[in-house]
């Protein structure tokens, strides 16, 4: 793995973003931000699911007022997300929106960005410039390759900011091209020394969602490159956040509730290995502390993998094994194993 | 993209690895390899599910002498998996077997192996060097790093094959650990000439273990390593394959069926964009065309994303847009816009 990029920290609220900062997960509602309750609902789940920052869309005056509202009942940053009108940017800052969310296709004014640049820099709120290349303008350079006009969009609206006097800058560049946004991506981050969101954009439903997310972002987070992350599905953000997790948690970058290891069962298996890393998994839900749990099908990879694991079981003719920490604590049928192997996690790491 | 590392093709059974073949996917039967009408039922599903090769384990004679009947009722080039004992590979091979999967934590003696590669030799079949991590000695040097030690694992084993003038060789470094499988992947392939299976071995269940195989898979084959690849779940065989075959769509690698771009939906939505793309994904599971459909919430990113897609909808208010190729073709009500968007794709591409 890469050395991490070093960029310039900023603040969203209370979370740092960038620097030495652990990379940051984030999602964003799918309520209308009008409706408070629900909004307030939302984060508050997105907080316990173990979200960092939220953002919010910003559609109209009322959303952005909303803001105000909704911050004082959550304990998370708010990110007003804003499309095409600065004056709703204006108007999430006054709110006290904790970030703001440019999309450099839409507001390219420069005085309607200077308007919005000086209230940012008195209270202190970042701005991310966020290019979509679903929503860069069609005349922009249409002959140059996607992850080029990605880039060119982003530095052209930096220079801007820059001189405007403000650095309190993050910087996205997301498309639903793999290859395009991890070309755009190590381009801006050679650039300049922001902090860069990593997202693939509309990646889709779960399941494939989070297989284009997980290469895309994995690519990048290998090179070091990255400060925060949302992942984008069609599904509940908690989902977004348990993806973006295991991710992080894949390469090390950070470490979130247990971790499961178990084997995919071929014909040498000799107990329904596929059946108890399920129960196991569901019981594992209820855990918080990053344990490591292993599930394996028989003796051969078992317990050189189940020895590396916490607390692990290998499967032999309908019984089993259970592991701590490479000793054996127990062998018992196949029927009391999972009962075992949760006794064994419940005695702690 | 890196260009892709060059390698030496072998072919097993009517299938190419390495060289410019294109990056093939294979997959493990989870059936007993003694009850043959069983595992010729799963690889008929797995070659139904657009699996190209299918290694099946080989525990005892009765396994390696299945392989033949086996043979005799499936499409699919077979890999006779072994572990412990060289007269297994050696029944294997006389069974018919097109390809060998080898552990050498396990086999190591110079004479057995040398039996196994002198019918494997005549026969043309190559033999995979599957180092697993949890399988290497413990007496292995155990004070080298991981990475280092699973690539001198399979470097010995390798200089063994060589010695006895033997070359159909493919090699995989499989463990848990990402980050040390993908340097061990980077280091074998900077030292030998010869195709590499990719895998992340005891992945998990499928929603982390997709994220876990698409992270470091990815990373590899973005960097031009890997020349197949097998993505352990503990699920049915052709989830695998499903998960391979959209990482590498996601790296234009290969191409299957439909692609599906759907938004996470937010606050600025104003139609369902979650039940809308799950049932457009439902649809598309009975398309076989390589069809991009884009399903889009709102204004903002939705025109600019479909028109990069081959048929896509993007929501109004209450209402939608039907895109082809970039030109709008009918502007219907929420309640038809599915059947609206299925009747384009049914025109075709």
């Amino acid at each position: 793995m890469m050395s991490r990029r070093v960029s310039i920290p900023v603040r969203v609220g209370s979370v740092t973003i960038g620097g030495d900062a652990p990379v940051v997960v984030q999602s964003m509602t799918t309520t209308d931000t009008r409706d408070v309750d629900a909004t307030v609902n939302q984060i508050k789940e997105l907080a316990e699911c173990g979200c960092e920052l939220v953002r919010v869309a910003v559609k109209d005056k009322q959303a952005a007022e909303s803001i105000s509202a909704i911050q004082s009942r959550v304990s998370l940053p708010l990110i007003a997300d804003i499309h095409f009108d600065y004056r709703l940017a204006l108007a999430a800052l006054y709110a006290g929106a904790d970030g703001l969310r440019l999309n450099p296709g839409n507001i390219r004014d420069r005085e309607q960005v200077a308007r919005v640049v000086n209230v940012a820099r008195e209270r202190g709120v970042p701005i991310r410039i966020g290019v979509n290349a679903g929503s860069l303008p069609v005349e922009f350079k249409p002959d140059v390759p996607l992850a080029e006009r990605m880039v060119e969009a982003a530095v052209e609206q930096v220079e801007l900011l820059e001189s405007l006097d403000f650095n309190l800058i993050k910087i996205s560049l997301k498309s639903f091209d793999v290859i395009a946004t991890v070309q755009a991506y190590q381009d801006i981050a050679a650039k300049v020394p922001y902090p860069l969101h990593l997202g693939i954009t509309e990646a889709g439903l779960p399941r494939n969602g989070s297989i284009r997310s997980s290469v895309g972002l994995g690519i990048l987070l290998h090179q070091g490159i990255g400060d925060t992350i949302r992942v984008s599905l069609s599904a509940h953000p908690c989902l977004e956040v348990a993806v973006a997790f295991e991710i992080l948690k894949s390469l090390g970058l950070r470490q979130r509730g247990p971790t499961l290891v178990s084997c995919p069962s071929c014909g040498r298996a000799e107990i329904d290995v596929i059946a108890l890393a399920e129960a196991t998994s569901q019981y594992l839900e209820r855990v918080t502390e990053p344990i490591k749990v292993a599930v394996m099908g028989c003796v051969v990879n078992g317990p050189g993998e189940a020895r590396d694991a916490d607390v692990g079981i290998a499967g032999g003719k309908h019984r089993g094994v259970v592991f701590r920490k490479g000793e054996i604590v127990a062998t018992v049928p196949e029927k009391d194993l999972l009962q075992a192997l949760i006794a064994e996690i419940e005695r702690g790491t």
